[in-house]
């Protein structure tokens, strides 16, 4: 078995994907992409033979000759490939759909308009100012968590979904990260500061840390 | 049995998910919100019971009294809930990351950066003109169908992957749709094209359309 994960130690997507594999006690090599410098790695030719989108991260799988890209496809190929004492998603239908439900709160209301892609063209293309590409970011964080905060109320335990560690937190945890870096104010999201400060005591979020990474500057 | 949908005619997510009933052969109620009359009918109070995140779609399935947000986990709950003949997840693992991988290329690095919620606050609070905000949309429907159109390549056939219907369909026709309407030139994405040319051949889809939407106007 070869596993190979192409990430950006800030990355979310990668962060995300980095806990997966360590949680499921799955080795892999990490092969940093790095974001920024020299115009941005991930636009060179060889790394859009492995994502034509150009972003992070991508995944490759020897044993099965298939590469993947989007975090969540890989999380939950991971999950049913390689079954262990850690089920990231369980059985039950309806715990899978909340999961999920959490999961894509994060990665597709959150995330994807607060990146690094967006900033950048807001910048450049719209001409928006430091503290304007700052406020975008701040203001998409908080609705999103106001609402998150809410959403987990109900049915967070130790972790975002009960009192197992799921899918969900393997987006809880990177996206609170990123809002800290932001200067999101976590006091006035208790439900999902509990749950990213429980989630820091494991090992496989330890070690997933950007801060952990070879490419960490 | 009794679901209901909350959706909005022009909603991509929504669309989906109206995709996704009408395959399964599943009967539902459909209860418009208005995303632009009325100041927005989603930041109700009533509304926010449904979806804190005062997105639509919300989905509720009696039956199980579970309220769901987020169109790709209702369309997987749909699927793992009601078997039919339509499975819009096959059973292999490798084919169901790759579908998701499509689903999340769309669902996640496309449609939020460029629907309605973030076109309003670029033109309200960045000052962005009609002009600039329909290039932003056109940017990333253009980036993400290039990329897409290379990642259908490999393993379409009459549809998104394959000769069945998929989850990938459901996600492929709503945002050609809307590329539509933005005045994106299909005939750059023959691959594409004709995904959404032989689905628009089908029941399910017809009935799903926009236009066919008691809220339509």
């Amino acid at each position: 078995m070869s596993l190979k994960l192409y990430g950006y130690w800030r990355s979310s997507a990668s962060y995300r994907v980095r806990i997966a594999l360590n949680l499921k006690g799955l080795k892999y090599d990490y092969v940093p992409v790095h974001l920024v410098k020299n115009g941005g790695e991930q636009y060179s030719a060889d790394y859009k033979k492995l994502n034509p989108a150009m972003l992070v991260p991508s995944f490759v799988d020897d044993d099965e000759d298939i590469t993947l890209n989007q975090s969540l496809a890989i999380i939950e190929y991971l999950d049913e490939k390689y079954p262990s004492d850690v089920q990231l998603l369980p059985e039950h239908t309806l715990d899978r759909a909340r999961i999920r439900m959490i999961c894509q709160d994060i990665a597709c209301d959150i995330q994807p308009v607060a990146n690094l892609r967006v900033l950048t063209k807001l910048k450049n293309e719209l001409g928006a100012s430091e503290d304007e590409a700052k406020k975008w970011v701040l203001d998409f964080i908080i609705s999103g968590f106001d609402a998150l905060e809410k959403r987990l109320r109900t049915r967070a335990g130790k972790y975002a979904y009960g009192y197992s560690v799921s899918m969900a937190d393997l987006c809880v945890v990177p996206q609170v990260y990123n809002a800290i870096r932001f200067g999101v104010d976590m006091s006035k999201y208790p439900v999902i500061a509990k749950v990213y400060n429980n989630c820091q005591q494991l090992d496989a979020f330890i070690q997933a840390a950007p801060e952990n990474q070879p490419d960490a500057m």
